[in-house]
């Protein structure tokens, strides 16, 4: 059912053809890039706009796809050119993955141009994606957005300022663990986190997989458990469908008091959770909200003592 | 000041002279060993009694301490011979101990003998030392104690078999997330824990460091947060600790209901997070009862959403 409300979240990122080699199975160019993963998961609650490009070969069932979600597809510009591929594979233990090919394609040399709407949005999602498009997207901000951001070892590697310019533009920083302590150059999360805050976003969540998460902001901290996965199939997509649903809540109660931030990180974990228990996006599609609450009763339970 | 109750809680492992090396310091022959710091850890809430060996070269200091925390060390053998000597180091990370030496030294033909009184425990802890030695303690009982066991890597590689025979026996597994996932030939933590508990145990806690604690029993999971250490000194001893920690509120509470493990892990998160900000035993030695509950209370606010 198309929602007909102006979109309440803007998302800029991937959009990709990813392979993906897992113990548990193979996928060639299916649907991925961390700009579907966010969209499709903030859907479940708000309506998102994506900002992302992608070539002439994406077939045409992943735009249909975003349309069923509600996505609002007017700044996703369609280039002369090929989509945007990742490769990768996991071994046995799932935790790290390993990236065998990146082919930017139409992303090289996009610039992207926003709708007055999306200027004015109220929620932003730097999603993962080269930052100086992040930045791009972040210069042409009207209003006072909330701000969140997602980045990835190849940026901190190598594009390390860029990224601190923009952890200053943010509200809340969103990074795994193996980032955080990169950034940082401490193995510590808790130092790690300190740091970040240094830079002066309000809050930091550091996305630890298995183990669940952590957020710090101003004195606070929460631990935020992971659901307990007897069968992880695939964790592509993972932190970028929390930090999806996260921001969708947000969004969708139009409230980033500290209290809500934390029931907002429950929903997203809780929304990774099934996505890693399925393959690509194919359980992102499918879950309803009945789901989703129902297994945020199991995480409030996963901490009672 | 010494309690002049029996002792409630009986725990066997080994007292050792260890030589520790952290990014943070360096001590040689330092006390410790698993017994130490359960024993020490668990004093905190009931009486336990020490089943073990040293040498005679055990310094007087060591027992002294021990007294002074009132355990009952009529079960703990002083022989002719060295005392076990342990030798280590952390990396940056902190996440591994790396073994340099163990001498076996005393304990290598050490055969316990328990008294009438520690035969009849209510609480039996089998702390990490080699299985014929927990196995023997464990066909020393008499009444129908609650058991828990804990192990290392080195026992799961060379003594297996026996390691599964202990399990069957016990109420209470512990073990680390690298032992759980070498036991269980898995990475997925949450299979490990149902692999073990299908050996027959009531309940498995699979420790993980820095990201808390998982507690299954019964079709219930509890995940037990990490205390956001800034200051990580020196692990030794953690698990340990925190082990002795929470049997000894098992003891003091008389209680083994599901409800009150998931209390008492709280209790032994605490006290390992105290224990890991100093170096050896030394937070161990001096934490008091009202450092534990500010701690806890802590716990508590850390996981609230």
């Amino acid at each position: 059912m198309m929602k007909t409300n102006n979109s309440n979240v803007t998302i800029v990122g991937s959009v990709a053809l990813d392979s993906i080699k897992t113990p548990f199975g193979e996928k060639k160019e299916s649907l991925g890039g961390a700009a579907s993963y966010a969209c499709v998961a903030a859907s479940l609650f708000a309506k998102p706009a994506m900002i992302g490009v992608v070539g002439s070969d994406l077939p045409k069932e992943h735009m249909d796809l975003f349309k069923s979600k509600g996505i609002d597809l007017s700044g996703l510009t369609v280039a002369d050119g090929k989509t945007f591929r990742w490769g990768g594979y996991y071994e046995y233990d799932m935790n790290q993955a390993h990236t065998t090919n990146t082919e930017l394609n139409v992303f090289a040399d996009f610039k992207p141009k926003l709708s007055q709407e999306h200027k004015n949005t109220k929620f932003l999602f730097l999603a993962n994606i080269l930052p100086s498009l992040q930045l791009d997207v972040l210069d042409q901000m009207e209003g006072n957005p909330f701000v969140a951001m997602d980045t990835m070892n190849l940026w901190i590697e190598n594009n390390k300022s860029e990224v601190i310019k923009i952890i200053k533009r943010t509200n809340l920083v969103l990074m795994n663990d193996a980032e955080a302590r990169q950034l940082c150059d401490t193995p510590n999360l808790v130092l790690a986190a300190k740091k970040i805050l240094k830079h002066g976003p309000n809050a930091v969540i550091i996305k630890k997989g298995e183990h669940g998460a952590m957020f710090f902001t101003d004195g606070i901290y929460f631990s935020a458990p992971a659901y307990p996965l007897e069968f992880l199939r695939d964790p592509t997509g993972a932190g970028d469908s929390f930090a999806g649903g996260l921001m969708g809540y947000l969004a969708k109660t139009n409230n980033t008091r500290t209290e809500n931030i934390k029931k907002a990180i429950i929903y997203g974990s809780a929304i990774a959770s099934f996505n890693a228990e399925g393959f690509g996006l194919e359980n992102l599609k499918k879950i309803t909200m009945r789901d989703i609450k129902k297994r945020y009763k199991e995480f409030e339970n996963l901490v009672k003592f």
